[in-house]
C-alpha cells in the first residue's frame, strides 16, 4: 500500500502502470508479494521492472528488524551453524531472523519468495548454490539486499556470495599426510558437480604433484557427502591389497564412514589408516577417535553474509569473498606405521 | 498504535491509563513492546495488567504470519530437531518461523521479550525449562499464545507444554540390556537438578527392581550431558576389576563419551561393554557402531508445542502433553559374552 508512484530515478510506478494497462492498486501488490494478483498480470509487471531496472528505494519503506535465511533444507548437518552465524549479527543490532525452507535445490518453488516480499526483510541471506535470475529481480526490484552463503563454490558473479577456500583446504589436508609419511593416499570426494568436491581434490593433487608422489587413479573417488557413501567407497578402497594407509574424505560425515568401514575390516583409525576429514562440525570432537579435519568456518560465512546485506557496499561491485579454511589436527591422523 | 481502549471483558485501557496516571499512548508503547517508556512506568502498567488479568482480544491484532521459536541458547544438538517440527508446522500454513535466543538459561534477559511484543508474532513455542512469571504475564495480556517444548520434563502447570516419556524411555532401555543377559549395568544420567535425569533413573531402578537385578550404587552417576562427562564417568566404571557389562548413557552425546573411553581401555563396544544412548539425535546414525538409543521424539514435540499455540484451546486447562519414547535397536548392545 505504500509503495505507490515512487521514482526509482529511472522509471515512475505510475508509467510501469499505463504500460501494462493495470491500476497502482495492482501494481501495489505485486510490489508486495500478494497472492491476489494474475498469473499472467504478474509476470507481464515483473517484466517490466526488470526491463527498466525498477527499484524500490530502500529509505521508501520502513526498517524492518528481520533478517531472513532461505535455506533448500534444513536437513543439513551445516545447517545449525549458518543460523548461529546469521543469529548473533541479527541479535548484535537488535534484529531477528526469520527461517525459510525453499525446497528442491534444483527447482525451488515460488511460495518462499512470496514471503519474503511480503515480510520485507532488511536483508535475506540465501544458503544455496545459486539464484533463479527472476528472483534476484524479485528482490532488487523491491530494495532487499541479498547475499549468498555458498560452500558449494561456484558463484554467480552478479550476486554477493561468501564461500570458502575449498583448493587450500584440499592442499592442507593432503600435506598432513605426507608431513606424516604417507605416501599411498586416497582421496573420496563430493559429487563430480558441485566446484567445491573438484576444488578439494585439485588441492590434494597438486599437494601429491608437489611432494613427488604419484596419485594412484584406483584411489580417487567422487561420492556423496554422507556417510554412507563414505562408509561403501572406503570399503572397496580398504579391501584391496595395496590398501591405502590414509584417506583424505570429503567431508566429515564422510569421513565417519570411512571409520566405520575401518571398523568393519577390523582396521584401526589411526593405527592402520589416517583418515582426515573436511567441515570441522562439532561431531568431529564428538567421534572416536576425534577426527582431523580442515575447519570450513560455516559460522562466519553466515556471519559475513548476514553483514554484506546489512551494511550493502555501495560500490556497485558484488563482493565475492572466500573465507580461509584451517587444518584442526586431532586424533584419527598418525604417522606412518614402519613396514612390520 | 492499533491496541487502543479495547475491553478485556473486565477492564479497558483507558481505565489502566487513568489509575497508573499516564497517556493511553504510553500504554499502547508498553503493550507494543516499545522501548521509550521509562522502566518505573512500564513496571506500574505491566502490574496492572497483570492485577486486572487484562487481555488483549486476538481479533483485535492482526493476524500474523509468523511463529517465534525461542531457545535459551542454539547450540544444543536437539536445536536443529526442534526448529525443523516448529518450521514444518508453520509452512504448512504458510507461516515463518522467527528464531530467538533468549540468553542465559537461568535469569533470561528483557531484550527478547520487547522484540517478541514489537513482532507480536502469532505464537510462541519456548524452548526452555520453566518461564518468568513477568513474561507469561506480558505475553497473556497481549493475546500471543504461547506453549513450551519442555525436554527437561519439570512443567509448570499453568502453561501449555510438551514433554516425553523419559521413565518409559529409561525402563526400555534398561529392559533391552535385561532381556540381552547383562545383570551387571551401569547407568550414567544426566544433572540430578533436571526431572528428566531423575526420571529416566527411575525407570531403569525399576527395571532392575521388577527382574529381581540389584543395583550397584557405584554403577550409578549423575553427570552432564555431554561428551567429555560421559568419557570420565565411563573410564572410572569401566577401569574397576568388577566393570559393567552394560552402560546405559543419559544422552547420546553421553554414549559418544562411553564410546571413546571403551576404545581407550582397548574394549570393544559391543562385545566388551554393550551402551545404550538416550535422544536418538541424527549422530546416532553416524557412530560406529550405530548407537542403540530411546528416541526423543524432538521435532514432533516441536510440532504439537507449535499446533498448541496456533489452535489454542478454549477448556481453559493448560495442556500438557508427553509424547511416547521408543528404543532404537541398533549395533551398539549384544547378548552378555559367556564367561571365558
Amino acid at each position: 500500500m505504500d509503495g505507490q508512484a515512487r521514482t526509482s530515478g529511472r522509471v515512475t510506478l505510475s508509467a510501469v502502470a499505463a504500460e501494462a494497462g493495470v491500476s497502482l492498486s495492482t501494481i501495489s501488490k505485486v510490489l508486495n508479494g500478494r497472492a491476489d494478483v494474475a498469473p499472467g498480470t504478474r509476470a507481464r509487471i515483473e517484466q517490466l521492472f526488470e526491463q527498466y531496472g525498477y527499484t524500490r528505494r530502500a529509505a521508501a519503506t520502513q526498517r524492518s528488524t528481520l533478517l531472513e535465511v532461505v535455506f533448500h533444507e534444513l536437513e543439513s548437518p551445516w545447517a545449525l551453524e549458518i543460523i548461529r552465524g546469521a543469529e548473533a549479527v541479527a541479535r548484535e543490532r537488535g534484529m531477528s531472523i526469520v527461517l525459510t525452507e525453499s525446497g528442491d535445490l534444483h527447482s525451488p518453488g515460488s511460495e518462499w519468495i512470496e514471503g519474503v516480499l511480503q515480510r520485507r526483510p532488511a536483508g535475506v541471506v540465501l544458503v544455496v548454490s545459486d539464484l533463479d535470475p527472476g528472483h534476484k529481480t524479485q528482490l532488487r526490484s523491491r530494495g532487499i539486499p541479498f547475499a549468498i552463503v555458498d560452500p558449494g563454490g561456484d558463484p554467480s558473479p552478479d550476486v554477493p556470495s561468501v564461500g570458502s577456500a575449498n583448493w587450500s583446504g584440499g592442499l592442507a589436508a593432503t600435506r598432513h599426510l605426507l608431513e606424516l609419511g604417507h605416501r599411498r593416499i586416497a582421496a573420496i570426494t563430493g559429487p563430480a558437480e558441485l566446484m567445491c568436491s573438484m576444488a578439494r581434490l585439485d588441492g590434494f593433487r597438486s599437494a601429491m604433484h608437489a611432494a613427488g608422489v604419484a596419485v594412484d587413479p584406483d584411489l580417487v573417488e567422487f561420492g556423496d557427502f554422507h556417510v554412507d557413501g563414505g562408509r561403501r567407497i572406503a570399503l572397496r578402497m580398504l579391501e584391496r591389497d595395496d590398501r591405502p594407509t590414509a584417506i583424505f574424505a570429503g567431508s566429515d560425515l564422510q569421513a565417519l564412514g570411512v571409520f566405520d568401514a575401518a571398523r568393519m575390516l577390523g582396521l584401526s583409525v589411526p593405527r592402520d589408516v589416517s583418515v582426515v576429514g573436511y567441515d570441522d562440525l562439532p561431531l568431529a570432537e564428538w567421534s572416536s577417535p576425534r577426527l582431523t579435519t580442515v575447519h570450513q568456518p560455516l559460522r562466519e560465512m553466515a556471519e559475513t553474509a548476514a553483514r554484506l546485506v546489512l551494511d550493502p557496499q555501495d560500490d556497485g561491485a558484488p563482493a565475492r569473498l572466500d573465507l580461509a579454511t584451517a587444518l584442526v589436527v586431532r586424533d584419527s591422523t598418525a604417522p606412518l606405521a614402519s613396514p612390520a
